[in-house]
Parts: C-alpha cells; sequence; structure tokens
C-alpha cells in the first residue's frame, strides 16, 4: 500500500516504505549479469523491474473499454516466429532481416557532455566526451555494450530494443515506482502518436464514445482526437488546472441528449504539469482528487506528461528570481510549484509532484513519457507506462503502424541515458535543464513585469514545463460589446505579427471550439527563443495590447 | 505523353522523351542556389522538381474514396503558424520548440564507404570514410551543409526535412518520372506505417470497404487492414504474380453477398518486384495489364516496392550463377527478370522492370519507397510518391500521428545518401547491393538443387527480392487424403524447427485464411543467413522434407 511522507514541504509522497533506489538498479543489474540481447529479440518490462515492484495488487482490466479494432487485433505471426530463433544452432530462413554486412554504417559517434558539465560550450570544448556504437559492439563479451549498429539498424520489436526498454522499466520505477505490480513500458514514437493508438485502442467511433480533457488542450491532442469520431468535452482549470469538482459535476450529470448523443466519457487526457497551453501544474492534492473522482466514475486516464521533469521552484516576482528556501515551502506547495532548487539527486526526485503513475493504485493510468522536451524532439522515441494488458495492446497496434521507434535514435538515446550517462547521470541533466528552464521562465516574467500593461494582462507564474499563459481583459477594448472576443483575439494576433512577435491564440486550443470563448487568452513559450529575444518579443506583445486596446 | 522504347531486350521503357538526369540535377541544383530550410521549415516537391516533370496532365481527383476519418481532418493549426516565422526579425513566443543549445549531442559522426569501395572489410578500413555532422553546420554560409544537428533533432514537418524531400524527389523523378505533373513525395515511418494511414485514407470500416491483393501476400499488410474492418480478398497468382485476367474476373463479377457484405473493391495492395513471400516480378507487359484492369474498375493502387532495387539477372541452373550477355536478354525479359548484369550507371536504371508509378497517367498509383532493404530498416524511413491531393491527406494523419520519421535518421540518411554519395554513390551502392543478393539467391538455389527432393518441391527462380518460394507436392505424403494441407504444412514446420531450420509457413500468408489453401508452401529468405549457412539450412529442409514425406 502506499505510504504518504510530506516531509519539509516537499513531495516525498506516494513512497512505498521500500523502493527502488539508483544503488538498487545497480545491484539488480550486477545479480542479473550482462543482457544478451539480439536482433529483435523480445523483451518485456518484467525481465527489468525490481523485487519491490512485485507483491502489489495486480491493476484492473479495462477490456470492457477496449475499442472494436483493437480487440480485433492478434499477435504479428512473422514476429512470433521469431521465438524460435532461440533454440541454439537455428538458422533462420524465416524473417525477411538483411544481413548486417549489407549496413553501409560502419560506427555512429557522438559529442555529449560529461555530467556535471552540461552546457553547450562545455560539451563543445574538452570537458565534452566523444563515445563510439561500433557495428559489433555487443559480441564482444568483454565489452560494456550491449546493443550496436548489427543489432540497432535492423528490424527490431515494437516494444523497442531490450537494452532501451531496460532503462526507461528502471527508470520510471526509481521516480514512480507504480503502486501496481504488472505494470510494463513500452517505447513510442512520441506521445502524439501515442495518444493516437491510445485513443484507438479506448474509443469506437461507432459507440459514439468521447472524452474528457482541460477547457483548454493541446491543440494537437483535439485535432487527434476528432477525426476518428471521438468527441471531446472540457472540464474547467483554475490555477492548478483541472477542478476536480467540475470533472464529477461533468461526469455525474451526463446527459447524452444534451451532448449531441456523446456516450458518457471514458477517458480523462491531462497533462498534470505544465499544461499546454496554461502551464497549470496539478498539485499533488489536486491529482488525488482528481484520481478519486475517476475512480468513483470508472474513468481511464491518459496521463500525458512531456513537461514532468521541468518542475521549476516559485518565482519570486519582487527580484524576478526563483525563490530559495526561505518562502518557497509554501508558496510552491500551494500551486504544485517545487519547493526547493535541488541540490541532490534524492532532493531533486523528491521535489517532484509526484506523477497520476505513483498514486495509481487501480492501472488505470497509462502514462506518457517522451525525451522531446528534456533530451531532443527529433529522436521520436518515447515510452508508455501502462497495465500489462494495456501495453500488450498497444504493442500489438504498433507491430501494424510504426513498427516502434527509430533504430537509429534507440541506439543514440541508449548509449547517452544509459551506457554513457547513466541513471544518475541522467538525472543530473535534468537538474541542468530544470535550471535553465527556470532561468529562461524567470526573463519572461521579469519582462512581461515590465513591458506588459498590469490592468490590462494578467497571468500566474508557471510552476513548470514551457508556457506562460496571458489572460487579456477583453472589457477594456475600446468597442467592447461591439466585437466579438474571437475578433480581438484574431486583431491582437495580427497586430503582434506586424510588430514582429509570435504569439498562440487562446481560441486554438479550445476542448470544445462550438461553445462561446471564456476569456481572451495567448499562450507564450520560453523554450524556443534566446532570452534577450524573449525581453523583445514580450516588449513588442506589450505594445500591440496597448495598440489594440487604444493605449498607445 | 510516355513514349515506349524497348531496346535490347532491356526496359528502357515508359520514359518519356526528355526526362531527369544525373546531370540534370547537378544543374537544377546549381541554379536554384543554396537550400535554405531552418527549424521545423515546410517543403514540398514542387520545390524540387525538374523542369521535364510539369507541362503534363494533372492527377485524377480521389476524394470520392477518402474515408470519413480522412475527409475530416483538417490541417494541424500549430504547423499552420509556422508559417508567419518567414517574415523578417520575427520572434516566437509561439510553438514550443526547444531552443537546441539545449541539445545535449554536440556532434554526430559516421564511418561510411567511399564509392564504389562498398564492403564491410573496406569501410571499415582505410577505404572508409568518417563523416560529421554538426550542431550548426547549416549556419555556415560556405559550408557544404543546408542539414544540422539544431535542425534535425528538433520538431519538424511531417512531411520531413527539406534536405531529404528534395532527394527524394529527385530520385523519385530520375528513376520514375512520373507521367503526370501534380506528383508529390513525403517521407514515412516505414511502408508498414505508410500502408496503414493509406489503408485509413482509402478505406472506411463504416462503408463496408474492401481490398484486393495477391492470393498470397504479405502478412503484416494482412494484418494492417484486418483490424480496421477492411476486408481483404486474394486474386490468383503465377510466376509473375498478379494475374491481370484474375483481378478482371474478380471485378467484373463481383457479388458482395457472396462476398459477405463486402462492397466491390476500390483498392488493390501489390508488391510488383520481388513479391513477398513468393518472390515473384511483374514484367513491364504484366504491370500495363494490371493498371489497365485497374483502370477499367476504376481501382486505386498501393505500389508496395521494397524490393525493386534488388531486382537481379537472370539465374542459370546450369552452372548456378547468373547468366551473362549470352542468354540473359530472352530468358530474363519473359519472367520479368533483369537481362543484364549493369555495368554504368544507365545500364542499372534501363535494367529495371519500370514501376507502376512510371506508367501512372491517371494519378491513381501510391507508391511506397523504402531504406529498409536497402540501407538499414532500423532507419524507419521511407517515402511516398503520390498525387498532391492524396499527399496532402497522408500528411496531415502524419501531424496527428507518428509526425514524420526521427529528424536522427533524418539526418544520418541525408549525410549518406545526399552530401556524401550523391544521387551518384548511392545508384552505385544499389548495384553493389544486388550483386550481393543475386550471389545470395544464387547460393540458395544451388543448395536447393543440391538437397532438395526435386520430384517433391518445386520453384520458380525469383528475379528480385529476398524470397524463395518453395511448392511442395502434398499429393506424395504418406497419409495424402486423410491429412489436410494444414496439417502436413504444421508437421514439415515442425519437423524443419527440430532440424534447426526456420522456415515461414504458407498459410500465414493467405489473403483469406477462411478459404482453403490452394497449396504447400515454405516462404525461405537469402537475406538474413550467412551463405554457409544457407546452404546448410536447405540442407535440413531437405531433410525435414523427406522424413516428412517418408523417404528418409
Amino acid at each position: 500500500m502506499v505510504v504518504v511522507v510530506e516531509q519539509n514541504g516537499t513531495h516525498a509522497a506516494a513512497i512505498t516504505p521500500k523502493r527502488l533506489t539508483l544503488d538498487g538498479i545497480g545491484a539488480r543489474r550486477a545479480k542479473a549479469g550482462r543482457l544478451v540481447a539480439s536482433t529483435a529479440s523480445y523483451s518485456d518490462s518484467d525481465m527489468f523491474k525490481s523485487p519491490y515492484a512485485y507483491g502489489k495488487p495486480k491493476a484492473k482490466r479495462w477490456e470492457h473499454l477496449f475499442s472494436q479494432e483493437s480487440l480485433a487485433r492478434g499477435p504479428c505471426v512473422l514476429k512470433q516466429a521469431a521465438k524460435y530463433l532461440k533454440q541454439p544452432g537455428m538458422i533462420s530462413l524465416g524473417g525477411g532481416l538483411p544481413a548486417p554486412e549489407n549496413f553501409p554504417i560502419d560506427s555512429l559517434s557522438l559529442r555529449v557532455p560529461t555530467p556535471p558539465y552540461f552546457t553547450e560550450a562545455e560539451t563543445h570544448g574538452p570537458l565534452g566526451q566523444d563515445i563510439t556504437i561500433g557495428k559489433y559492439d555487443a559480441r564482444n563479451p568483454d565489452g560494456e555494450s550491449v546493443f550496436d549498429l548489427s543489432i540497432g539498424m535492423n528490424y527490431g520489436q515494437s516494444v523497442g530494443a531490450a537494452p532501451l526498454v531496460r532503462w526507461v522499466t528502471e527508470h520510471t520505477e526509481l521516480v514512480n515506482a507504480p503502486p501496481y505490480s504488472d505494470w510494463r513500458c513500452a517505447l513510442t514514437v512520441g506521445s502524439t502518436g501515442a495518444l493516437e493508438q491510445a485513443l484507438r485502442i479506448f474509443c469506437d467511433r461507432a459507440r459514439g464514445d468521447s472524452i474528457l480533457t482541460e477547457e483548454f488542450s493541446f491543440s494537437t491532442a483535439l485535432e487527434t482526437a476528432l477525426p476518428l469520431g471521438i468527441r471531446v468535452f472540457g472540464v474547467g482549470m483554475d490555477g492548478e488546472g483541472l477542478v476536480p469538482e467540475r470533472l464529477d459535476e461533468v461526469l455525474s450529470n451526463w446527459d447524452p441528449a444534451a451532448r449531441g448523443g456523446a456516450r458518457k466519457p471514458t477517458v480523462l487526457y491531462t497533462v498534470p504539469s505544465g499544461q499546454n497551453p496554461t502551464g497549470a501544474t496539478q498539485s499533488l492534492q489536486r491529482r488525488r482528487e482528481v484520481y478519486k473522482v475517476c475512480q468513483k466514475h470508472d474513468v481511464y486516464i491518459f496521463e500525458d506528461e512531456p513537461y514532468y521533469y521541468l518542475q521549476m521552484p516559485a518565482y519570486n516576482s519582487s527580484n524576478g528570481h526563483a525563490n530559495g528556501h526561505t518562502n518557497g515551502h509554501t508558496n510552491g506547495h500551494a500551486n504544485g510549484a517545487v519547493a526547493l532548487p535541488a541540490e541532490t539527486i534524492e532532493e531533486f526526485l523528491e521535489s517532484l509532484v509526484p506523477s497520476l503513475l505513483s498514486i495509481d493504485t487501480d492501472g488505470r493510468v497509462l502514462r506518457m513519457d517522451s525525451f522531446s522536451k528534456v533530451v531532443v524532439p527529433g529522436s521520436r522515441v518515447g515510452w508508455i507506462t501502462a497495465s500489462e494488458e494495456v501495453v500488450d495492446r498497444f504493442i500489438r497496434h504498433a507491430e501494424c503502424c510504426n513498427q516502434g521507434p527509430s533504430g537509429i535514435s534507440q541506439l543514440v538515446m541508449h548509449k547517452l541515458v544509459d551506457e554513457t550517462w547513466g541513471h544518475e547521470g541522467y538525472l543530473r541533466w535534468l537538474m541542468h535543464l530544470r535550471r535553465e528552464y527556470t532561468r529562461r521562465r524567470d526573463t519572461i516574467l521579469a519582462a512581461c513585469e515590465k513591458y506588459l500593461p498590469r490592468d490590462l494582462v494578467s497571468w500566474v507564474p508557471p510552476a513548470a514545463g514551457m508556457f506562460l499563459w496571458l489572460q487579456i481583459d477583453p472589457a477594456q477594448h475600446p468597442r467592447a460589446g461591439a466585437v466579438s472576443l474571437l475578433e480581438i483575439e484574431e486583431q491582437l494576433f495580427f497586430t503582434c505579427i506586424a510588430k514582429g512577435v509570435l504569439a498562440t491564440r487562446g481560441s486554438w486550443f479550445r476542448a470544445e471550439p462550438d461553445r462561446p470563448l471564456s476569456g481572451l487568452f495567448f499562450r507564450t513559450t520560453f523554450a524556443a527563443a534566446s532570452e534577450s529575444n524573449i525581453a523583445a518579443a514580450v516588449e513588442r506583445f506589450g505594445a500591440a495590447v496597448r495598440e489594440v486596446f487604444g493605449r498607445s
């Protein structure tokens, strides 16, 4: 059972009395011996979980939610046949896997940071390190490498290559320690693709299925659901994101007739940390309440967490810098912000608001993790964690669509985060990265304080992620009442363009575009532009607001 | 219009009087100037086609075939907003693209062959070359590179990165010169994923849609269609694959009632070269006839061509080696086999049986190309070519599922096939590769002649691809009549396993598994095992056949 320890204002929560540690991963690997995983060999998380992962209740079953499409999927017959290859001496005339002698790449090298010297300049200079993946590294029994070009550049299993499945399993257990026994991980081609697969598994057009999400939600997620015939409905938000009471109300009072015939939603799609587009972060208490409402209505949860590790200390507006120890405890806790700039890995892990997965006693959460925001988006590698039953559906689907992520990407990611950095180095990288994002966030917030008319524009300092959500008061528009919110939004958008700043219109994120816009919002990001450009861009945005609102 | 030139028994066919050449690509690039394509910038094939590609009729329209799902897809709103970034001086607070300063990879290097020294040993030794992709190469206006880590490791457009879209467009025009004007290419995550997207675009469960394919077809393709509720029906084959007369019969006599309510098929899925599993290759005449039948019944064509460049000279059983000039002309031509071992690039290109795309005056072909069989499967990069209308549907779909292939894979492929090898070096690589596969094919055929009982087992020497399809005479089984074909197949499969050889059961490839099996077949591949193991494996297969048929 889950034991919650709230100490020193940090989120050392949802921690089982005994759980996997960094040392524990090392010990488990030493005991298991060298990982032997040849071309296209099958693996699953059960091969890599710690003893602590067992002895818990099993996940609930979800077959009653699965779509006609998903239920019709059998395992891939050719990938099944690969099991016979384990027999000693077997020669395969079976699968059409090209011989690696015909792969025209002899080695692949990367120059990467040596922890803790993570900056671009340090990596480019003498502190960087060159690492190389050879074609047949894994055949060397004395070598470090268990994954090489001959394996990674060939066909693989859709679940992912065993060495990377091992790493994501260990990382997931270290951070989330799911409180049920039969959880598993599978690699994805990124969370956009993972969401599409999940929607096709859990929702069925012919059944009139619908899902819930935040009132303002990630536009690509909405665009993914709609062509599948899945209706999306929004749930009210506050500064901490999704409001559990609103969620309960929507579900308790569901009337298909009033909802265009849509069935009562069976799935919630949520981004709990640094939500896109609002930047809101759910506190632990909020997450518990959301989970409870989902239990009450038997709603399955898609937890999309690309920004999870970009949780930041609370912002102190008086100096434009992040809070230190002085007042971060209470301040940070209330709106889900991280209390302390972490100093040690343990402090870093404890400072993170626990995930929905970490409180998921039912196995009703499919968590999506991504390397896009914390390593590189171009890898198109992420992973999901869910119960074995769900992951099995997911893998069968992947076998007939993307076949799992690029093997080249898997090689690069594995070499970096496992063989070179290890779990500890990777966590140190994440600590570095959130310091970078904290500085960027502080830059945009300071610029907003300096350049935006505070009587017109308001915001909640984000506690995670990449986005700052600006609310503008439409009542002060010169033609308020005579023009619609959408018209003011459009006017402001194009005035911004004319002044040389691109900001994203709030209306593009409406979960229900056919309902009236509930306010005038713009999403800005502090991830992309250089820090000097961020200030210039906010100045332009402020000038645009003044012009549109007749203040210039 | 298409002018067909049949000369010297080669397939210099479907060639327009003037078409793009290797020199023409160089000239076009020189005239166009340096390609400038920053992070996530949009591109399409129209930017890269030669003047010869225009002045032809436009493709027919296919909206009447599109599914409810595909018709509901709008463009991705966030990717649309990127168009404003072209304005000089624009600062983006728009898309959540991470700043490349936070990408922990400073450079990526590869060791690759220097044409024409393509063997593994040559590449590993001093003849290999080391090539490097830096983080900001493309910012150097005097540099060669137009694609670097800062671009390729960030988010990109689903159509693919501009430099690789350029390369596949040029390559496709060089080889196929589609005979209509508004064709385009888009990158894919491989042909399995491309097929899934194409099926979801063209077929609709709710409409009772069905497709046709070869009587024995790629099992993963069948497994992709069935969960989508798309019925698949098989068309009779001979040594050249799909038989046009059978195709016409099936379509002309379609009776939904006799077909379980399935609508008359609107799509043909075919693998014209080195078909999986039978290894059959359609001759040019055969392709023309198939195309004509599809025109007659207004059937759209998915042309899946992973093995296209693995077309081989005809096999000469007398010496176990490929034919030379002496009798290859007529021999090779009849069954679609390549006539001559190509010596020059021009001869190589002319020796390839023209694709369906190259005779596609209507724009009714969606061709799928793949790097899996000719570079590495693990890149998970391929591309499609079709009319603009269809490619547009495809890209919109990709935006909401895989977001296009891995940027790391795109970087590696572009660096290799464009910047390092160029089109000429890549074609020389393909020429090398088909020599390798020819030798492997000759090895398995020689082993079959040596080890298989010819009165029990028969085969057609493949003219392309990776597969040899073995037919076994069930009438000679000791319990013929008392046991089913499937039982004999299973008995033989497990006898093979016991003897240490994995071959693939023919029944796994049936387009219609609920209809009686039309013969006893096994698919073998000569791609995977080492050449010495191929002979040993065939010997084991022969022993298994003898045992099952009471000859041992």
